[in-house]
């Protein structure tokens, strides 16, 4: 595999010398740079418009208000309706190119919690800057328009997932037409709004759109790139499906004294039955679960070439040892997991009281690989808790089941979409690898299997197409949490990247 | 046993032929229910003043209404000061009286979530009757003057636990003075406005104000009857004793696709803990749990003699098979119980998103009975988790502690206190049963220990007096739960309970 690499490392180096002029690095920085002051205030401009996808009347309100910024590049847009927010699909066309590249955008959100935020609004970008202490102090916005610090960052609610790879790319477009390059593809950029909502309509949208989406390639601006921060191409991303499960004790709560040592507890149920998915090592045990996955020496090379720094990970997430589902992180994500994302029974804290719950309840969600059977995952979960001795229901329990089985549970799955896997060298992959080493001067980090999921598995199984991410965020972004940002320096390069990779000339 | 329980009826009967002329059971109900009108309306009152714990104003407020309730039927009060909330200690001497009965009254009530209850504000009392599909109806509080219906409820935060007993203490002492009986027994009241607070500090006030507690014996009327609403009798309860258990992922929540696999995850850590905590059938498994508790065949003959309708009990509560600790609900209130009260990680339902949570927190409560050594039994879940592997700490960790454990808890935990268990032929247990017995016609349910618990064990050890429970309230009152209430039956046969055994000629 290592040979592979630097024989690709020396066709990109070739392909600098393509068919026509290409923009040198130097050219491709000032030309992003010149971008940086209008895309800060519309990313600012941006950033204020609420984008929980729970929320059908802000999302509406944004799908407009970007529509309108495709429109206004030159891009051709309309909106494809589905069972419930539009996607949106912005088209330009290059002349003289022979290929096109479907570009994917995110444009929703995570909910907030805006109580766990250190600022008022999390829909109200607030720039801020490291103090001595490890704090954070907030700077005017004005301060943008003087010597701006890389390592700055603005805090809001998607200012890295997914709003700044929206606002870099419409930045890139309009550098690339002011510095007057015509790129070698045409583009068919399609936003969706639902990304985060992780909905089970998108596969049949593909389909139904198949021949609007058609397409050489398929580049998705997303995600952060490697820890470390190098400049990454991703070649595949986890897949996800997620499940509820309900477990119960007494129908209404009751007085643990009264009923303690006799009417069964939800939550000690709930605990046995998460407590058999997984061994001690965080390894799940339920036949079947990693089948089909196997890590040859080459791939095992592939994935030790990225520059993980493991240790340090560790130590800023304030975890001694890591699960031992694999040997390393890049081994660790080509595998599906099982994480508990979220517990609730009775309650705790100042609120806590005696009682028996009626209920307990566990989120889970599962990352697929490529290789895993999303149907055949899930329920074999679910067959797992029958064997366990549960009746297993999709809804509440009715009186009647009840009265006669002694061990119930709700399990709510939806599977949102599977895993894709693109090769080294696929076109695309070819491509922005050599845009990438253009503006650098180096490979990026190429990454085999990111561990977070895009929902990209429809469009590379029903158009045919190869997809690549190419990630322009910090990795420290706070990502689906309080406090989630974009380092100043990322959302600036990101906007170099972009140009950089749309200006590359295609290999003939 | 049998035997026993015969020759102690033939005493009852013995001594309702004692020393002075005893009001006939009519009578009795007849006082007791003269008095239901204007008990009802200083009920509706009292129930007006919030009396959550954690509130130390409203609690303030709430003792001294009741301190001028006391005083006003001829006692003397005094408040007796602790670290936190005053005792109200209210004395009554009865002319000739050469014992003292102590009276336990409990106050203060479990924390209300408002948003759960069927009414705007659960310290308004509201009055209703069921309706014929199993719903409850609105009936105005004047209903009350009019033809009163024993199955109207009144539904209020604290109806049944523990405001009720207050009033219905009150409305028996009216009705005795307007009997103009004088009671065999001194009465030295102690009103507890923290007993759900399960505070530490009451032990130490018992030892404090020992030579004011000073008594015969030890009175205490709380909690509901047997479930089949039944007079009862209550000779023990279980003491209590509280842990909070926290586990730990990464320092601050995660994306679960970037690091799931790989970074712990805490709900799993925390399922695995509990699991280990119980066995299949929900019987505790640290050794040593269940030391030093015998169930011998008298005892057990004792225990089923209590008339509990199983299968009517998990019929009610939507349970088709109780846990496996012991073969009946009363032998199985004989052992200590562990019950997961709550439970919470991340986000679930409509807040739910894809992280690796930062922690996961278990509320459990551990009921203690005669046998347990709290100290020990505490201790023991602690080393129990130790020897998964854990750092258990009684905070939460340090950066430091983060990098070199690679197994965190925290274990916060809080002995209340112990158990109590009376001898069934006690003096307090041959007058109160023969005072029911006299009102009834029949003897009572005797309750070898109750499930719940109630702060007596300091009186019992420090003062050395033998502590009996007389309940008197609906045993399904949704106590410590939304929509608590009091059956009107209760109410008014609690009056006449309490009244039936001040006025019971002490055996000579």
């Amino acid at each position: 595999m290592r040979n592979r690499v630097i024989v690709m490392a020396a066709v990109c180096a070739l392909w600098g010398a393509g068919a026509r002029a290409q923009l040198p690095p130097d050219a491709i920085r000032r030309h992003a740079d010149d971008q940086v002051p209008r895309a800060l205030e519309l990313f600012r401009e941006y950033l204020a418009l609420p984008n929980d996808a729970n929320n059908i009347e802000d999302l509406t309100h944004l799908i407009g208000w970007l529509e309108a910024q495709f429109a206004a590049r030159g891009f051709e847009t309309r909106q494809l309706e589905t069972e419930r927010l539009p996607l949106i699909l912005a088209e330009r066309s290059a002349p003289g190119a022979t290929r096109t590249a479907l570009v994917y955008l995110q444009a929703d959100g995570q909910p907030v919690d805006p109580g766990r935020w250190d600022q008022p609004d999390p829909y109200e970008a607030v720039l801020k800057r490291r103090t001595d202490d490890g704090g954070w102090e907030t700077l005017p916005w004005s301060r943008l328009e003087g010597d701006r610090h890389p390592e700055w960052r603005i805090f809001a609610r998607s200012a890295s997932d997914s709003k700044a790879p929206n606002i870099q790319f419409l930045a890139a477009i309009d550098a690339l037409d002011a510095a007057g390059v015509t790129p070698d593809v045409n583009l068919k950029v399609i936003v969706d709004p639902e990304e985060e909502m992780a909905l089970a309509h998108l596969p049949r949208d593909v389909v139904r759109y198949r021949d609007l989406l058609a397409a050489d390639m398929l580049v998705i601006f997303d995600g952060p790139p490697h820890v470390s921060n190098r400049p990454t191409l991703v070649f595949g991303a986890r897949g996800i499906a997620t499940f509820r499960l309900t477990t119960y004790g007494p129908r209404v709560p009751q007085h643990s004294g009264h009923y303690g040592n006799y009417l069964p507890n939800p939550g000690v149920r709930l605990a046995r039955i998460l407590a058999s998915l997984k061994d001690d090592a965080g390894r799940v045990t339920i036949p079947g679960f990693y089948d089909g996955i196997t890590i040859d020496d080459e791939t095992r090379a592939v994935l030790a070439r990225v520059p993980d720094d493991e240790a340090a990970i560790l130590d800023a997430m304030g975890v001694a040892e890591p699960d031992g589902v694999a040997p390393t992180l890049q081994e660790a994500i080509q595998y599906p997991s099982l994480n508990v994302r979220g517990l609730a029974s009775g309650w705790v804290g100042d609120q806590v009281r005696t009682i028996i719950p009626g209920t307990a309840t566990a989120e889970v969600d599962v990352r697929l690989v490529k290789e895993s059977d999303p149907e055949r995952l899930i329920r074999s979960i679910r067959e797992h808790i029958e064997g366990l001795g549960y009746r297993v229901l999709d809804r509440a329990p009715t009186d009647e089941e009840r009265r006669t089985h002694p061990r119930l549970a709700t399990f709510e799955s939806d599977i949102s979409y599977g895993a894709f896997r693109t090769a080294f060298d696929s076109e695309p992959g070819r491509w922005l690898a050599a845009g990438m080493t253009h503006l650098f001067g180096q490979m990026p980090i190429l990454i085999r299997t990111h561990g977070g999921s895009v929902p990209i598995a429809p469009f590379v199984s029903t158009l045919g197409v190869p997809a690549v991410l190419v990630p322009s965020v910090n990795p420290d972004n706070n990502q689906h949490s309080p406090n989630e940002n974009i380092r100043l320096g990322n959302f600036e390069e990101g906007i170099a990247i972009i140009l950089a990779v749309l200006a590359q000339p295609l290999a003939p």
